[in-house]
C-alpha cells in the first residue's frame, strides 16, 4: 500500500522525484490558501476545477492532449503525477497515472478531509460515464499520500463536516479503541481529524489489504451505509459525507430490526456524543418520503431487478460488519416500512 | 499469466462465460471466413474496422458508449470481454477491458499470426495519442487465451509473413531448440507456424513473467530489433513484422560490429535457411539512404537528446540478448555508417 507522509507543510517539488507533473486544484492559485509560491516551484503543472465534470469521460481526452503537451516539454523520462485536492480530483489523475505510457508514478496530497480520510487510500480511481458515477477506472495505489496539516486545518468547518459519514462508518467497521475514540466526539474539528487520521487511515487499509481489488468481497464491507446513502447522494445532489450519515443511521436501524445488532449496542452508537450526529427516526422519515423511483435506481445502479439480490452490509456490533444477500425487494419494502 | 488453449474450431459463447461482449473485427461479417453462424451466437457484439485508428484515445469515449448501450442491455452482473482480431483489436479491447467498471475478465482470440505469437501475450494494452503510438495504455493480460486453428490457418500467406520478423526475434532471445527449429524454416507457413506456436508462445512468457510490468528493465529485451524498426515502421508505413526484420538485420550488425556476437555465431544466423528473410547489407543500405530525422525520431520517441542514453538490445548469441546504453548519437553515426 501506499507510504504515509504526516508533515506540516507541503513537500518541495524537487522532494516529490524526477519528472513531476503537478494536477491541482485551481482554486489554491487564490491568495488566501498560502500556496502561490509552493505552486511556483513547479515547472509543469495542470489546474482543473474540482467536482464531478472533471471525470467526465467525454473530457478525457482533451485533457490528457493537454497533459502530453507538458510531458513533451519535461526533460525527464520519468514521470510522476502529484494530484493536490479532493476526491474528484484524485481519481482523476490517479486514472491519468495509471494509463500516462502504461502505468507512471502516482502520488497523492488530499485536500480535503473526506479525501485525507478515504479517497486517497485504497487504490480506487474512476471516471464517469454521463451522469453513472465511477463506470470507467482502474485499482491504482499512489506509492505515495502527503497527508499535510497547513492545507487539511485551512479547511473551512462545514467542509470538515462532510468527512463525518466517514470517519463514522470506518469506525463502526473498526471498532476497538478507534470506535471508541470517534464516538466520544461531540464536535468535530480539524484538530480532532488530524489527531484521528492515522488511525482512521490504518482502519480502511486493514480491509483494503485483504481485497486490494475488490475480488473476493472483503472489501465491499466498506460499502456499509453507502448502498442507500448513494441514491440519496445522485437524488438530493447531497455532499458524499452527509448521504453516508443518512446511509448509516439506516443501515443501522436495518441491522437492528433484523436482530443482528442489540438493542444494547444500537442505543450505545446513537446515543454516544457523535450518535448525535445520525439523522434520528424522524429526520430518516423526511427524507425517505422525498425518495422517488427507488427501486428502479437501485435496479439501474446494480444490475438488479427487483427480484435478484445484492450485497447489502449489516453491523453486528462495532468492529464486526457484516455482508448478506438482500433482494431488491426487501430492500425497497424497508425503505417504504419507513414512510407509514 | 493467461491460460492457453489450443483449439480447433472457435469456442461457443456459452463456453466463454457469463456477460460476454464480443468485440470482434468486422472483417468476420463476410461469408468466406465461415464464422458468421458462430458470431450469432453471440448477443451482444461490438464489431470494429482493425487497424491504427481503432487505437485513437479522440474516439475513445463513444466507442465506450456505444459498449456501455450493450451492457445496459446485458442481465448478468459479470462482465467477459473477448477480443477476436489482430493486435490492434487486442490493444484497444484489452484497454477497455482493464478500465470498465475498474476491470472486468478478458479473454483474446487472436486471428493473426502477428497477435498469436505475440500481442495477445504479456498483457500489453495501448492506445494512440493522435500520431504517437501507445502513450496510453495499462498492463493487463487476458485470463484466457484461445489458439484456434481454424481462424489462424484462414490467414493469407502475406499475412502470415509478417509475424516472421516476431517469430524470428524470440527464437533469437530464447536459443536453444526453439532457434534451432526456426533456424531451419526455409518458408514460414501457416502449419509450421502452428506447430511452432506453444513453444513461441512460452518463450515470450518466460521473459515477460521476469518483469510483468516492464519495471526492472529485463522485459526490454523483448525489444531486440524494435527501437529502429518502429522508426521504419512509421517512416515507411510498413507492417510491423517487416519492419522488425530489417531492425534485427541492423541489431545482428551492430552486434557483430561491437564484437558482443561473434562471426560464426553471425554467419551461422544469416546463412541458415531462415537468414535468407533477413534484409543483407544492400537492403539494409536502400532503407537507411531513405531514413530521414532519424535522431530528431528518436529523440521525440525516447525523450532523448542526441547526447542522450538509450536502451539498445544486442545479440551475444541465440539465447543471450544483453542490454547495453548506447548514446544516440551512437547509434545515428551507426546509421550514417551504414549510408557510405
Amino acid at each position: 500500500m501506499s507510504h504515509l507522509n504526516f508533515i506540516t507543510k507541503p513537500p518541495q517539488a524537487s522532494e516529490l522525484g524526477d519528472g513531476v507533473i503537478l494536477i491541482y486544484d485551481k482554486i489554491f492559485q487564490k491568495k488566501k490558501f498560502g500556496l502561490k509560491k509552493w505552486l511556483s516551484g513547479f515547472d509543469y503543472k495542470y489546474g482543473v476545477k474540482s467536482g464531478e465534470p472533471l471525470k467526465n469521460l467525454k473530457a478525457f481526452p482533451s485533457h490528457i492532449e493537454e497533459i502530453f503537451k507538458l510531458i513533451d516539454k519535461m526533460p525527464s523520462r520519468k514521470l510522476t503525477v502529484v494530484a493536490l485536492g479532493g476526491g474528484s480530483i484524485g481519481d482523476f489523475a490517479g486514472f491519468t497515472a495509471s494509463i500516462l505510457k502504461r502505468g507512471v508514478e502516482l502520488v497523492h496530497i488530499p485536500s480535503t478531509w473526506l479525501s485525507a480520510v478515504d479517497s486517497a487510500h485504497g487504490g480506487k480511481t474512476a471516471l464517469n460515464l454521463g451522469p453513472i458515477k465511477n463506470q470507467i477506472g482502474s485499482f491504482y495505489p499512489a506509492s505515495r499520500v502527503y497527508l499535510v496539516k497547513s492545507i487539511l486545518m485551512a479547511q473551512p468547518t462545514e467542509r470538515s463536516f462532510e468527512a463525518l459519514g466517514e470517519v463514522l462508518k470506518i469506525s463502526l467497521i473498526n471498532g476497538g479503541t478507534l470506535w471508541n475514540k470517534v464516538s466520544l466526539i461531540s464536535e468535530p474539528t480539524c484538530e480532532i481529524y488530524w489527531k484521528l487520521l492515522p488511525d482512521l487511515i490504518k482502519a480502511k487499509t486493514k480491509v483494503v489489504t485483504k481485497d486490494p481489488f475488490e475480488k473476493k468481497g472483503l472489501r465491499q464491507i466498506l460499502n456499509l451505509g453507502h448502498t442507500i446513502g448513494h441514491i440519496w447522494e445522485i437524488q438530493h445532489k447531497w455532499p458524499h459525507g452527509v448521504a453516508v450519515l443518512y446511509g448509516l443511521a439506516f443501515s443501522l436501524n436495518w441491522s437492528l430490526k433484523r436482530r443482528l445488532l442489540s438493542s444494547k449496542d444500537y442505543y450505545s452508537i446513537i446515543l454516544s456524543p457523535v450518535g448525535s450526529y445520525l439523522p434520528d427516526q424522524f429526520e430518516l422519515r423526511k427524507v425517505v418520503k422525498k425518495t422517488k423511483k427507488m427501486d428502479k435506481l437501485l435496479g439501474q445502479d446494480k444490475k438488479a431487478t427487483t427480484n435478484s439480490e445484492l450485497n447489502y452490509i449489516f453491523l453486528k456490533k462495532p468492529g464486526s460488519p457484516v455482508r448478506k444477500k438482500v433482494k431488491v425487494n426487501e430492500l425497497v419494502s424497508e425503505i417504504r416500512a419507513l414512510r407509514s
